[in-house]
């Protein structure tokens, strides 16, 4: 069997090379193209993606799979036209391929540009959300990229036949159709093949749990985008505005508890911890936030939890927040600095010098200065929509939108010139 | 004696990244004073380098070094100057940290930046040209970076007192000597422990020869700064001028035939074979080259020997050059995509749209109309100075100079901005 998947993945991987090839070279129309006809195939088979989905549900709760699995498998006619929508909306992007990052001239006459292309080929490994073969999908071709999705076995037929209208899409478009693949078997010995591909996948993009991002980060030899965890921070520095402290701590913690930019610790200084802190912690129970903290915020309100160690490193993507007391901006960075994630942290405070200092001093891929850590995203940062949030610090970092998905080249135009020497 | 260089090298390794929090924040007078300082320091301690070197010599001579890695190795007053000339003019660079790549509002009045930040610590890994601890020693402080030096045994002792000098800078600047270090010991396990340093090495450079190169890129766990080879090409279209082509052709192979951006294989047009060609073979000819070429290049000239398919993918950096007849831009370009190395590639032609179709066509990091090959290289691109050339895709690609050593982080400056939804 692992042979037949090896040759099988190898033969996934060279056609999409191949298509990456006439794709890097592609009309931008061609490419606008393909994702509109995209969007329309998903509206004309609705009903065909909702029966293929029904047997996915029926599979997933025959297999006990938990309510809020099911939730995010499901698809009904709300969902489908939404992801429809998504599509159009990265067909309406600017194209990336081709655009002139920076130009310069050279004193011997040589003009030079840098250019961007796009990567090659990209591996996207998801679970069981049946949306991200389009959106990934969509990201990858608009940024002239090949893709080969594997999606999670819960999602395999819905799966199946979202790509089934994206590669109708690409016909329409006169575009290789091995642009968008995915691997037709849920056998896990496919992942990792795809992880090994070095020299054909040129970048992994993961979306799903720790467990999956864990594993692809610890296996890959080729390049990943992900961020494993988003501990995210927000401070409230001793020269805060009380009112904008608290918007900011309920929206960062409690807009969405389940999203990577979610405040997971909150970290107070020492001299507003009577002023500002109990009205905080007031409105975060009130909201029904579970308030896990050290000594000195215990002695501040009788629902608060002793915090252990454990918590300065759990993100817990629910409706609980650990608080800590802490001795300045200083103290503060230290902090994020040694139990972050180089996610997303945030700092309050009407303190220009201070603001400089937390967003120079913090090793975060997003530092935020009076606002929501729930803006670490890329819809949200104007990109568009975004494959994920690296916390890596090659290539991509913080929301990856299609300019990400590219790299560049060097173009150089000269008028005969050689180097002397 | 394995788990003694694990330790050794973990505590090298946790003092990089300590001294990379402390560079990341250093006012940029201070890296430049710690570089004009080192310089100065090179300068004062001539004398003792020459001694250090003789060392390095008289043990090469006994291991019965070649005269090439000798004269590689050997350091006299004039190499020293030049060291030292090398180190202020990476000084006199602009910071690169800091900087803003770019900046735009959202309509809710967040202001977002792309700042450029130091990747962290970088690993070098190089051969016996002693004057790499100088050159990038400098490149990796200049960008707010520590950096983990590992030269060759053959250059130890020289190596050992320039970085001394580096040193000698750094402390007079008031910043942390951790910022450089020499890997203490000529243990060959040490390389391997660099390569798994992932967590504390952000990115390794190796310098030197394919089969260090080679063992770096298959064994490194981080990810690596480097090309493996530069197997470049020419390709003279039907629409080049004649005295431009045979000008760039022999600058392109004979200015310098050991740099990685010489041209190692000569494309040409099949209907411009018998007015171009003969008088470039001829010049090449005189210049001491050796031509391989195919039946259509043996046709031309007597001296030419038969090429075979292993000469398409032969870097010779040396007085060689293999020749092919193509058909077309388009036959240039599938075989440049299909032998080439991703380096760098140029065209002759005076038309346009066939410059335009070669330009976009290649797969090459560096893509040139009408100039030679031999440009690839930093310096020749202004970037002052580079640590090597990248034919990966990812972060850092064709030559790598200060800005290539630095990432980025986003600033987001609001006035209390909480997401909706």
């Amino acid at each position: 069997m692992s042979a037949n998947i090896h040759d099988l993945m190898l033969g996934i991987g060279r056609a999409a090379k191949d298509a990456a090839g006439v794709l890097a070279l592609a009309d931008p129309q061609a490419k606008t193209r393909a994702l509109t006809e995209a969007a329309a195939a998903l509206r004309a088979r609705k009903s065909e993606i909702i029966a293929a989905n029904d047997l996915d549900m029926k599979d997933g709760r025959e297999k006990g799979l938990t309510e809020s699995i099911l939730d995010r498998l499901k698809l009904d006619d709300k969902r489908i036209e939404a992801m429809a929508k998504a599509i159009e909306e990265v067909a309406a992007l600017p194209d990336p391929v081709g655009s002139k990052i920076t130009e310069w001239d050279r004193p011997n006459g040589l003009h030079i540009e840098r250019v961007r292309v796009p990567l090659g080929v990209i591996g996207i490994i998801y679970e069981s959300r049946p949306n991200v073969t389009a959106d990934a999908g969509a990201l990858c071709l608009k940024s002239g990229n090949a893709a080969i999705l594997r999606g999670g076995s819960d999602s395999f037929h819905s799966s199946k036949i979202i790509l089934d209208c994206m590669q109708q899409g690409l016909r329409a478009a006169n575009l290789p159709q091995a642009a968008l693949q995915m691997v037709p078997t849920t056998d896990r010995a496919a992942v990792g093949e795809m992880l090994a591909m070095s020299g054909i996948i040129d970048v992994i993009v993961p979306r799903g749990g720790k467990s999956l991002v864990e594993r692809v980060q610890k296996e890959a030899k080729v390049p990943v985008f992900a961020h494993l965890e988003g501990l995210c921070h927000t401070y409230i520095d001793k020269d805060a505005d009380a009112g904008m402290a608290k918007a900011i701590v309920l929206n960062a913690k409690m807009r969405r508890t389940s999203v990577c930019g979610a405040t997971e610790t909150l970290l107070v200084d020492k001299s507003v911890m009577k002023t500002h802190l109990p009205l905080i912690l007031e409105a975060l129970t009130a909201a029904g936030c579970e308030i896990r903290g050290d000594a000195a915020v215990q002695a501040l309100d009788k629902h608060v939890i002793p915090a252990t160690e454990e918590d300065w490193r759990t993100e817990y993507l629910d409706a609980i927040i650990s608080v800590k007391q802490v001795d300045g901006v200083d103290e503060a960075v230290r902090h994020i600095n040694t139990y972050g994630t180089e996610h997303t942290d945030a700092i309050v405070t009407a303190n220009q010098a201070t603001a400089e200092k937390f967003l120079n001093g913090v090793n975060s891929a997003i530092a935020l200065h009076n606002a929501s850590t729930q803006f670490a995203d890329g819809g949200e940062f104007g990109m568009g929509a975004e494959i994920g949030i690296s916390t890596g610090k090659m290539h991509a970092r913080g929301p990856v939108g299609v300019e990400q998905l590219t790299t560049f080249k060097y173009v150089v135009r000269g008028t005969g010139q050689v180097r002397p020497g």
